[in-house]
């Protein structure tokens, strides 16, 4: 990387390197490189004082967000239909509308809107849902591509216990999943396929085997649904009686090592299956407001990290109504507070840099380097001004950042920059 | 009334006469004289065909939002400092700062932000928590006026267990509060005082009971706070043994009949303490947020609603973050789905219909008729453009209104009423 190619911003630093503690540079710089963070620097070194900077004044800088798990053709009904519990759910809104997505127009128009509000808001990167149709699902990837995100997308996979217009014959399906893969593999700059059983409930065995076996074929990571609701868990329990609902993912090569995956939800998982997930080094993606939403209750995060589980957020849209990390940040300190204040347990509530590092750098980790800016990480930043907040008076950072976790939104990004790119 | 001061506002009106149940009508006048509602109408009638009338479209117009529970001088720490229980957060945050309101120029400057915020979003009218001070308080009162708001404010009482800058003698602060009384009693349109013992623990019984006086003599309504969290409770408990907590105020006629009280939280209320204020016609103010923020825990609000208690909602700045009744309706929905979940009882969930009730109908009752289209109700009205929020395609106006409720912000509210006034 020569001189030519790096730029730096300067302002507020705030960020996390190990989790619970926050990392605060006052009127700092942030060096780029590429697409990579070279260093935080109090001066700019010698041999980079002729790089450009962007002075941000008196704002904070961040690391950009991450969405670990999504569903972008529910966001055609977020904010609707949330008085029932998942299973109902999924037959009466998801269902019914992903089915539309066979229509390329259609799924065109509702994803443009989509990939709008996420290019707007805190995410810099997040891990998606699609639906089974591979057209739209590729057009979904070009446009995330274009956009400026980085993004894992997934065709979902799904071929019982669903309506006849989404269920796939299984031979058919997963001949499209690996056509879908050839077209997608290296062709959108910062967008990669994700392989996508829906959940266990909706995959006959044949199909999560020919998914695992696509996963180890194309080095392909995986995503899926895990113990979300009572009643789901259970389903699953008379589905592949003998075996934990993590097991029967494990048994097709869906559960990680080797190849990395995320398991949205994990709200009723056992000691056995958070040790399992531990060893195979699973990602959760922590859903809290969509937990909320439908009623199925509170993960327990905190075992979760105790353990050594790797967590992340996600807003689980359309589960959850809202397209920001920002709310999935409070929203997952105030469920661990009722859960800690009705369960009486003795695991204290999450605090802002616990969860500022979910959002960032623990998320950030299904990339590797992301969500820091340590050296060698991906070049993520979001540029916030926090003067519509309130008075700044006598405030350090730590309080600024929480309560731009709280109080902020679209209005109050100013600057974002992905992989080296600024998106606006 | 002559029809020269009447005028309509003409598009898709919602709200509750009854809890539970939405009444819609698209395409609709809805006629004000003077300050109230005359009617809705799906054509205007005859007598009214010469009244201005405002054409909305397709936008919906909903009744103005009621805030039963709010404290202005703690608006500037809202979004920070929520990691503690109440009874430590009320030393280091709202102690400490409601101490530099004794300061005019500083109290003016913060609520200034107050009420511009307040009066910016969808909050019609609010019953509203000031601090000790006198002079602030009325500044306030005026301020509030001048915006256009409907208001109760207090001047907040307090002789024990607080900080000495804070700490009222017990005879000068009765007859500070009486002053205070006296200074702003039909001074201030559409804003009146209430008194405010600021929860049992901060007063002595000699307070409570001048409060109680003065309540009687001036015919003033009272508001204060009421089992929030389990230490408050026990604290309660080892000041006043023998008695409820709720018993305590009612012995000093500070609990509902004949004056009309608002109780925020009824977190831990009894059986007992529940049937005593539904007999006085007392107000819950149920402020969601706050219990989260808090640790407190959830209000049993289906209870309530079932024992005859009349419930509005709070958004109990700062112990919440935010100044919106529409997230405190969906923040009620979102703890009652936790409640049934962790705490598996056998009371359903709150819907939409219903906290639209509450924010409405049910808390805008303390004004009497406020809260709702019926005819002779205080003409309060949101006009909500949900353009932003996603197609309209399909969709009736009880699904917009729920997607406005999860995801508006003010920038939504194309143009405000209240009491026959446009704020904006």
């Amino acid at each position: 990387m020569t001189v030519e190619q790096m730029f730096a911003l300067k302002g507020n630093l705030v960020y996390t390197e190990v989790p619970g503690k926050l990392t605060a540079r006052r009127d700092a710089y942030l060096v780029c490189s590429g697409s990579q963070v070279t260093g935080v620097f109090d001066a700019l070194p010698p041999a980079m004082t002729d790089i450009p900077v962007t002075d941000f004044g008196d704002q904070l800088i961040i690391p950009g967000l991450v969405d670990l798990h999504t569903h972008a053709p529910q966001f055609a009904f977020r904010g609707m239909g949330m008085d029932m519990e998942l299973l109902q759910w999924l037959e009466d809104y998801p269902f019914r509308e992903e089915a539309r997505y066979e229509d390329f127009i259609y799924a065109n128009q509702a994803y443009d809107r989509f990939v709008a509000t996420l290019t707007r808001g805190g995410t810099a990167r997040a891990v998606i849902f699609a639906t089974i149709h591979s057209p739209a699902t590729l057009h979904l990837m070009e446009m995330l591509s274009e956009a400026g995100m980085q993004a894992y997308v997934g065709k979902v996979s799904m071929d019982r216990n669903c309506p006849p217009a989404l269920r796939e014959k299984t031979g058919p399906g997963l001949a499209d999943a690996e056509n879908w893969i050839i077209n997608s593999l290296g062709l959108f700059s910062g967008v990669r396929p994700i392989l996508t059983p829906r959940f266990v409930p909706s995959c006959t065995e044949k199909m999560m085997k020919g998914l695992g076996e696509l996963s180890a074929k194309y080095d392909l990571p995986v995503q899926s649904h895990l113990s979300e609701n009572r009643a789901e868990v259970q389903w699953v329990r008379e589905l592949h009686p003998g075996q934990s609902y993590a097991e029967v993912y494990d048994g097709f090569g869906l559960l990680g090592k080797p190849k990395p995956s995320i398991m949205a939800h994990c709200v009723y998982c056992t000691e056995e299956e958070l040790d399992l997930m531990a060893r195979n080094q699973v990602f959760v993606a922590h859903c809290p407001q969509s937990n909320t939403n439908l009623a199925s209750g509170i993960a327990p995060v905190r075992r979760m990290l105790k353990r050594g589980v790797r967590v992340g957020l996600g807003t689980d849209m359309a589960g959850g109504f809202s397209a920001s990390i920002f709310r999935a940040m409070s929203d997952a300190i105030q469920v661990s507070k009722l859960r800690w204040a009705l369960l009486e347990e003795d695991e204290p509530f999450l605090t802002i840099p616990e969860v500022f590092f979910l959002a960032t750098k623990g998320g950030g980790a299904f990339w590797g380097k992301a969500g820091s800016f340590e050296p060698g990480y991906a070049f993520d930043a979001l540029v916030m001004d926090d003067t519509t907040l309130g008075s700044k008076e006598n405030l350090d950072l730590e309080q600024r950042l929480e309560r731009i976790i709280y109080l902020s939104d679209d209005r109050n990004i100013s600057a974002k920059y992905v992989a080296g790119q600024r998106l606006f």
